[in-house]
């Protein structure tokens, strides 16, 4: 399959060796390719500058946001929450439309300090948003409640534990469980929330995360529904 | 220990009971008594009138919030979320001083229909409200994250499952952390979170939990933390 991957992050970047790794054609999407190229300093995480990860991983194109979502059947949506309507936007209705639209992105909202708060929160989610402004995209929510490395390898936590989808569009969520269990995840662990306004609930996890990321000093954690399936 | 559980519902009832099985002196607290025990129909939820449950359990009393609080070493706020200020105001704040108050509620808000909505949210928590309203009393969130059978019998689910704390007080913290390991909690399945700003976080599992309780079918499930603790 063809995937576009919007946003340059560390998200994109390990979603888009992990899609290359399993043989589809990844293009990720940025503003202006010449701009993100040209960086030649690591990210306020202290990762390398695109170019660099580029150079180590020249199967994945870089193009325009627009260009990449034209050309692809799956979009994924790897940016950072505050400026994801934009880019889609940028990315263009008509190059998401009837196309299953995999939502990655937490709005977290740095405007009051650390740690950062969640908006849209409670009533309304950024996958609800997303839903709304383009509803010709198959909007799926998933994998918004844990560090990318586990995403794409959900060996590295030990034990069960949970990648939740959420979404209107049944065969769009089929889809999405598809590319996970591709990814690794076993089929009980991938559980179905229902419509996109469940969205709100997992988005709702970034503050324990975030929290837990603090107290624990690590990453390799995920959350895990004990009990989920009782005749498991 | 002394013990007031504040609030005659099904969390209240639940928690009462395992105390005393304890061997602790339980009081349940009411605005009424008087009114409480003439009750004979059951409550929203189909649960029984408060009088038949209190004849099955002679050995917890039934008192006003502030002759229950007044008596207690300990106090635990399993009222509805959002009726808990008003509430811990009747018990009063000299019955709360110096106190550890085990919160165990949630700001669930059903004003806009279900499922419920969290008022406070995102910037704020019951927890933390509580403890500015009453800055005496020794808060700890705990408990809010699961279904009531479940707190006070963990092996209810299948595997290892997580309760958090949170609060300002390490004392306060310990002792809840005793309580839980009485309840049955192993130690590895208690996370403290850090102070009671991390009660947003716990309260903003609320929604998440709601959506699978409708999804799944059941309550008989729990958070689990996978991989918190990679040396163990």
């Amino acid at each position: 399959m063809r995937f576009a991957v919007l946003g340059t992050g560390v998200v994109g970047r390990t979603i888009a060796v992990k899609l290359a790794s399993l043989g589809h054609e990844v293009v990720i999407g940025t503003r202006d390719p010449k701009t993100t190229l040209a960086r030649a300093e690591p990210d306020g995480y202290g990762n390398p500058p695109f170019s660099a990860w580029q150079h180590e991983n020249p199967q994945v194109r870089l193009a325009t946001f627009a260009e990449a979502a034209a050309g692809a059947d799956t979009v994924v949506n790897a940016t950072a929450g505050g400026v994801a309507l934009e880019i889609l936007a940028a990315a263009g209705a008509e190059n998401l439309a009837g196309k299953v639209l995999a939502d990655i992105a937490n709005p977290l909202d740095f405007s009051g300090g650390m740690p950062p708060s969640l908006d849209p929160v409670n009533t309304d989610s950024l996958g609800e948003q997303i839903q709304r402004a383009f509803p010709e995209a198959k909007v799926v929510k998933t994998l918004n409640t844990m560090n990318a490395s586990i995403m794409v390898d959900p060996s590295q936590v030990p034990g069960e534990h949970t990648v939740f989808v959420s979404g209107n569009d049944a065969e769009a969520k089929q889809a999405v469980t598809e590319l996970l269990a591709s990814f690794g995840w076993p089929r009980p662990s991938i559980i179905d929330l229902g419509d996109i306004t469940t969205a709100r609930g997992t988005e709702m996890l970034l503050p324990i995360w975030l929290r837990l990321y603090s107290t624990l000093g690590h990453a390799q954690f995920n959350f895990h529904i004990a009990g989920a399936y009782p005749a498991a």
